[in-house]
């Protein structure tokens, strides 16, 4: 007998889509991914991506609620659903907009960002990783950081997102390593601790001198044979240090835990722990799940 | 008859190739250029990039002198033309390293660039450029400023260059503008100069802050709807503000000119007006010629 789901979950980035199929008992039997993110599509390609992972698992006789959270909530994704403003609770289903999908086995809906309006800031996803970590710890008051691309610090208090703040970190340090004149010094995936905190260190004493310490990366490596190992490490410390230098209200003497378990999230802790901060690792795998399955909760309550 | 060149100067940098053919008076009688850049070369490749251009205007019966400059004395170049250290007047010919080339009828001499030990920086191809100043103004005594990919600052004084520093700024906009998120901003080649301005002020005043300031202008366009030519000039203006917070020892209070006449220098000039300093602006055209003219005057003495 083929196995439908009762629902499904998806996590619709700029790059990529990840589904769950989700089963009776309210837990995920299947899953699946592909490279159609929201970046690749256009208005009419996104139901077809979607169908091509989760067609199997549709029940011919039953209409099949599929929630969507991410960049396919963005005005170049599927359907715009607008940003909800802070503070607030991660948005749930009841803030959801529904999608009319061409094939009938579907009733898709899919979940807006959080938007700030002063400092103007926007997120679009990751409000579901929040609500995972509020899933599991209803009680979180503190700083949550969001490493990546675009890194996001978070302050939550009384289960709401209170502010936040996104630094492009993860995004600069990409470009420069691989597309400026500094991609001839960092030819390597090594790393050394010492040169990263060092970087970490000098940008926030000095961080005016952001852009002309880039340079001299360079021109260590040609003067001073400076590896790239620790070409590499100091120019993320570079980055970092900046970063924590403009981001210093969310986590002097705050309680902050950091999402990831990968090395991204082992550098953030290493440079916080050089300013004193012991932050806490929040494993982040099935976040996103345990947030999207809150917020059909409310999808089911609403509907009822 | 044929008009045969006296001598030859080229300014060969990263990305073109230009030659200038000079008369007996010491004058230019013709120019050529090419998009054959030191990037663009195996080592095999520079002679014949070389030729191609000068080749009509080799004297059979004479060995004319070649006298290059900028990124071809780079390790990765013809050959490499080792830097020489600050404090130091622009490197004249008698610092050139010769090439042997396979063609019998060209003399090929490369002119080092100029490195400083602490902290490290190196430049090639703008000493020349800063001879060609010390040529046309031998008692100069200030700053030079040299906008572009990677902005030099420079203080001259006795003829000598005795410190430098390179921000990476051009880089980085360019960067930033046409692959990062914020190009979905600043979709224009429109420029408003209030928002410029306000820019360098805010990164001068926080440029800790430079790293979430950036996704902002990404935000403001989503919220706020503000245009992108202003976000355009904005992510300039935070840039030039925290290039100008690090190289602030280098203009206050100090006699600065740019070099340029182009529309990023005059930027610097707003930016600097704006922090109280009065820039005189260079037309930096013909000054690499005269730097080069003036290099090629110390080879004819070195040669005698």
């Amino acid at each position: 007998m083929q196995h439908y789901a009762e629902w499904i979950v998806v996590d619709w980035g700029t790059s990529n889509l990840r589904v769950w199929m989700m089963g009776a008992d309210g837990k995920p039997f299947a899953s699946d991914r592909s490279d159609k993110g929201m970046a690749g599509l256009t208005q009419d390609g996104f139901e077809p991506a979607l169908l091509s992972l989760i067609d199997p698992y549709l029940n011919p006789d039953h209409v099949t609620p599929v929630i969507c959270a991410g960049m396919v909530g963005a005005r170049e994704g599927w359907r715009e659903a607008a940003y909800v403003a802070t503070p607030c609770a991660p948005p749930d289903a009841r803030a959801a907009v529904a999608v009319q999908a061409h094939d009938p086995r579907i009733a898709v809906h899919i979940l807006p960002g959080v938007k700030q309006m002063a400092a103007p800031d926007v997120m679009r996803g990751e409000e579901t990783q929040i609500a995972g970590v509020l899933h599991s710890q209803p009680e979180f008051d503190g700083i949550l950081c969001l490493p990546g691309t675009h890194t996001k610090w978070v302050h939550i208090s009384a289960g709401e997102i209170v502010s936040f703040q996104t630094c492009m970190t993860g995004e600069i340090f990409a470009l420069l390593a691989s597309q400026s004149v500094l991609r001839h010094s960092v030819t390597t995936e090594e790393w050394d601790e010492d040169s990263f905190i060092d970087g970490v260190t000098q940008a926030m004493d000095s961080p005016q001198s952001f852009a002309s310490r880039l340079f001299g990366l360079r021109a260590g490596g040609l003067l001073q044979g400076t590896s790239a190992g620790a070409a590499r490490a100091r120019l993320s410390g570079l980055l970092v240090g900046l970063e924590l230098a403009g981001t210093r209200p969310y986590w002097l003497g705050r309680h902050v835990a950091i999402l990831g378990a990968d090395s991204v999230a082992a550098h953030y802790r290493c440079a916080l722990a050089a300013q004193g901060v012991q932050a806490e690792t929040l494993d982040n795998a099935g976040l996103t799940l345990a947030g999207l399955t809150s917020a059909y909760r409310s999808l089911k309550g609403a509907l009822v």
